[in-house]
């Protein structure tokens, strides 16, 4: 039944299984394109580092959030508002440095994996979802906090979990990390 | 806030607006790999027939839907049903040949192109959508329906909607076609 004409279709959710499949298809044709899974893994990020920066305003517009006073509510923020609303997934979070500019965003699943059995043996050294990093860094620097952002753990290497690893640079650092 | 652990987090549905940026990327990679728009397209389609042909069984499982009678009820289904779980759109479907054995599926708004503005003039003849037909024709290859699917028009082109034509192939053509 088609809907009536001049209607607006708002329908913000798509199914996660086309996502995580056409997901694949992306990580595979990269494959095909660079030998050392360390290429794939630096494309991947750029990839998520272009979308993370466009993906901001729909954020801020939809989550209707306010500031975040602290590294550490920002890192909740990610978790508890962006995972929810973009992957339906929530991550644990926990603070990983004295200094707190360090957290861990832990996912005991992680659906982008969903039809992937494991990595292949001479895939070893591929971060598989590295767009998530490039995505959360991309977003992050548009709202002017600069940040590494990396796997520290990941179970489809056999890893008990998915951890994301996001260090927040300081003012020093971030002038000695501008490019 | 993180759940509960051991209890499965089961949403299948994730934000539209990544999925269209990550989409955007694969587009844009393929565009760097091939000089050639129509092996762009050659590509999207055969990525979409790998999707569509594990899709179909997550399509079977969660839709109940039972099985069609006819060409006609076919069509329907991939639009009301398929589309709508997966897109959250659901295309107006129209019979276009007197055979009874080719439709339309027409699209006032395609949710995969949300944040594209216009084809680049260099890539006039790319079909940015083409996945999707890959995927329909991979679906319905796994219920033992072969056709050919190909866009008619596409507003990325300047038509005033979306078309995806799909006409089911006779048993006499099934063999000719059969690769």
């Amino acid at each position: 039944m088609s809907r009536p004409p001049g209607r607006k279709q708002e329908n913000h959710k798509i199914s996660r299984e086309l996502f995580v499949l056409t997901y694949g298809a992306l990580v595979a044709q990269l494959c095909k394109d660079y030998e050392k899974d360390e290429d794939v893994n630096t494309c991947l990020d750029r990839m998520g580092y272009g979308i993370g920066i466009r993906l901001v305003d729909d954020f801020l517009a939809h989550s209707a959030v306010e500031k975040c006073r602290s590294y550490s509510e920002t890192a909740d923020m990610i978790a508890q508002v962006a995972f929810k609303m973009y992957l339906g997934v929530t991550p644990t979070v926990s603070c990983s440095s004295a200094a707190g500019n360090e957290f861990s965003l832990i996912l005991d699943k992680n659906p982008l994996v969903d039809f992937v059995e494991e990595l292949p043996a001479e895939r070893a050294s591929l971060c598989y979802c590295n767009l998530l990093c490039g995505v959360i860094r991309g977003a992050l620097e548009m709202v002017h906090l600069a940040a590494e952002v990396t796997f520290l753990q990941d179970r489809l290497k056999g890893d008990a979990v998915t951890e994301i690893g996001i260090r927040f640079l300081r003012k020093a650092e971030e002038r000695k990390h501008k490019r």
